[in-house]
């Protein structure tokens, strides 16, 4: 046990120093002054290439290949207990991961990213795709050389997709897409033939410090613990993680829509947590296995709280009046009911970050077609923008006037992320998943939400998705949890459910 | 000149690790989750020994060698650009003083101090110095141990007191401070002779956020740019640099006692603006030539802006105005004179943090002459209680009642701090003697002062203070900028001329 232990010595040491740059990287989004951007730019890449080069030390891949080589004693790995396996699968994964791309690629990669990022904000701003498609062209080759190099013998989206979900793959992904793509377009057209809900109660001012005061309400109401953490606010809503017992989140206030930092609260507090929640044991406090098991994971923890317990009936039928006074007289008059209908109103819309429940999958969806065919040469970066909006005329009825709404709206392609996309949406099934799970298990959530007692619903996440960390890899947890592989079918009952009541379907 | 280039790129790592902790620093006073402590505790360890690992590197030593011995030819220290040999003695002396201590030593160190502040911590608050005498008897042999190692052949006290004053001695210090300290017994006798000031109209309520408006308004007159730096709120005021342009200062609030944000926002924004102004050029950005002279130079600067521009009538008659209309109705009534002598209220206490101008130098005197003292051995630890009280009774007229608010009231000697205390008062001195050098230059500062026009005070401390950073020892830059070495009649003329009109002397 003793290479064990070095092993995560050195790697403890790993995290640290990634604590240090998340500590570094909140104060530059929160409270660092304008002038200081520079050095702190400075600050973040030491920090990073001094993680980097502890991630990459010689003798971890020399533990890593002593402990892997003793699968014949009984201590080796199949000898181990469970988590000091899975702590060697992690390890793995990170190191080769970090080792088998080269210098130059990686120096390659960093500064085509930097010119990407500048061309696409520009060509954004001036909704000039040409000026932007040689760098995304750029950008393509460069992440399918990286994925050649992390593994030859794959097809390089599969290998992109695992970089974020463990063991996904185009058709592992296409398997619960294509179905729900399907449902998700029946849906929409179901509601696009009802009458639309009326959401202007939504748009009342309402004056910062109220708001404030309401996400400080339901920070307590989800149990987020501000011993170990915080709110601040931020250009764009966050969840970071300084420490084990340090995980900040950070909200926008809107004065004209409340409701952004709202759910924003309720979706970070989610994210925060996960994080706050995860507890491998002693010993391996604070290193590789003390993190989350997947993006995906993460993102069903925040659309949980988010999504189908915020913006559920038996929420608001608990908490509506104390935060109809809170924000008083903003939600004066509002019934329960129209409260309810209004933060959950459907409309297919150009832009994902301002999509419902409905829409934001068919945008995730388009998202992933398009990035696969882009990786495997079936759509060339000069016919993007025709396919994005023939697939947004398609899924959604809608057609972008322009690139700047359409395919240049996010920021992701432009930086490389490809395999990122699906992890948004996966998170909605895997939360639904859950939650059915749940009631299998004999734990009521719904019942549990409309009498304000989220705390079983909290330990149970905790126990099962939480606790856990990257112990198990996205599939495996999904399946250990929930007794069957991801399937969409557990979301599209969620919403079935959901918009028979609200549009009355 | 590619050695030099060699180690000014060493050196700025050295920097830019310390700006990394006093972000983690900063971070953990202010806004940092109470239960990240103990891991904020190790990250900062993390990159104390990352710093000294970096500081002590024997290639730091190698490049020192090599430069020190080209004295000979044309490009040797000799032949150097003056920066350049600054450079080289900041770096020498910080090289010699980070490798002479031995590294049991070094751990003996920080052991023996983490038991002697707690130790000091319960004593204090207990009222037992016998409870503290061992450890302080403990801390006072391992400064000596120390000084030995850092230099044999120079009394232990000279050694300490260069730590934080280069080339600052027990004989250099006390000949300035044995006059000082007969002229200020000789005012304070003069001031217990006088009626007492009534100084109750500082002591009316005032809500804490006028007091931030306020602080925000003097921060803006003293032009500390908020594009380079903040103000927040803590247990103790600070003032922490995190970068060549992100110096934060930090005050705290007592709504009955408002001239302590005041007075701290102008003493830490005197401290910001040294730091905001070093500016060694180009080549010694973010080294350790880009750094204040000395503890005292800094404290001059603090005070100054302070107390003989922040309590001066002059200043005062321009903002009073303005100030009792953002206090409103705190300051409803209060006559210029009446505020004026106020603030400026001499009474002789028994807490150094507590006191005024003039009984402020006979405190730091006493502890001057205590340990220097302690360090040769003319006074044994236990007798320190005794010692203390026949000091307080004989400068200031007062006998504290206990050692709790005795002896025992710093924090600076249970934690090692011998040679700290005289850099407050020579502080001061050098304030005033600088206010001076203005003045024989054709600087009217007082009538800046009256005018509302501070910006000329700060272009010429910029100029002659700021800029240089470390490139002049305290020494030196005082001989410098004013002609002359250090000496105590500056600092008296001045209380003489400010307390013949507060108490008509």
């Amino acid at each position: 046990m003793e290479t064990i232990d070095r092993l995560r010595s050195l790697d403890r040491e790993i995290t640290l120093v990634q604590h240090i740059a998340a500590a570094l990287g909140w104060d530059q989004e929160t409270y660092m002054p304008p002038a200081a951007v520079e050095e702190r730019g400075d600050q973040l890449a030491f920090l990073e290439s001094l993680a980097h080069e502890k991630a990459t030390a010689p003798e971890i891949g020399e533990l890593l290949a002593t402990l892997g080589s003793t699968t014949e004693r009984p201590d080796g790995p199949e000898g181990l207990p469970e988590f000091d396996r899975a702590y060697l699968r992690v390890m793995r994964r990170a190191y080769d991961q970090k080792t088998k791309l080269p210098t130059e690629l990686v120096a390659e990669l960093a500064k085509a990213t930097s010119l990407s990022q500048a061309a696409w904000a520009k060509a954004r701003a001036a909704n000039d795709f040409k000026a932007f498609e040689p760098h995304l062209k750029t950008m393509v080759g460069l992440s399918r050389r990286m994925a050649a190099c992390l593994d030859p013998d794959k097809p390089a989206y599969d290998v992109l997709l695992d970089r974020y979900e463990e063991g996904a793959s185009r058709a592992s992904v296409a398997a619960v897409f294509t179905p729900l793509r399907t449902e998700l377009v029946r849906i929409m057209d179901a509601v696009k033939a009802k009458p639309q809900v009326d959401d202007a109660c939504l748009r009342r001012p309402c004056p910062e410090a109220d708001q404030v005061r309401l996400s400080e309400y339901f920070m307590k109401v989800l149990s987020y613990d501000l011993d170990r953490g915080r709110l601040d606010k931020t250009a764009h809503p966050f969840t970071t993680t300084l420490g084990e017992s340090d995980v900040r989140i950070t909200t926008r206030y809107h004065e004209d829509f409340f409701p952004s930092s709202l759910f924003s609260t309720l979706h970070e507090g989610g994210h925060a947590l996960y994080e706050l929640g995860i507890a491998p044991g002693a010993a391996y406090a604070r290193t590789s296995l003390a993190a989350a098991s997947s993006m995906a994971v993460h993102e069903s923890q925040s659309r949980m709280w988010e999504n189908m317990v915020g913006r559920s009936m038996g929420f608001w039928r608990h908490h509506l009046p104390q935060a109809s006074r809170m924000l008083a007289p903003v939600l004066d008059g509002v019934s329960l009911d129209s409260f309810y209908r209004a933060i959950n109103k459907v409309e297919p819309s150009l832009i994902r970050v301002e999509a419902d429940e409905v829409s934001y999958g068919l945008h995730i969806i388009l998202r992933f077609e398009l990035e696969a065919a882009l990786m495997s040469g079936d759509l060339a970066v000069g016919d993007l923008p025709g396919a994005w909006n023939e697939g947004m005329k398609r899924f959604l009825g809608v057609t972008p006037p322009d690139d700047a709404s359409g395919c240049m709206q996010d920021i992701h392609w432009a930086v490389g992320l490809f395999g990122y996309f699906p992890s948004y949406a996966l998170g909605n099934l895997i939360a639904a998943q859950l939650w059915e799970a749940m009631k299998v298990q004999g734990l009521d959530p719904d019942a549990a939400v409309e009498r304000g007692e989220l705390s079983a619903i909290l330990a149970w996440l905790r126990a099962n998705v939480h606790a856990p960390g990257a112990a198990y890899s996205p599939d495996g947890l999904v399946r250990r949890v929930t007794g069957a592989p991801l399937d969409a079918s557990h979301f599209v009952r969620y919403l079935d459910a959901k918009y028979a009541g609200v549009y009355g379907l």
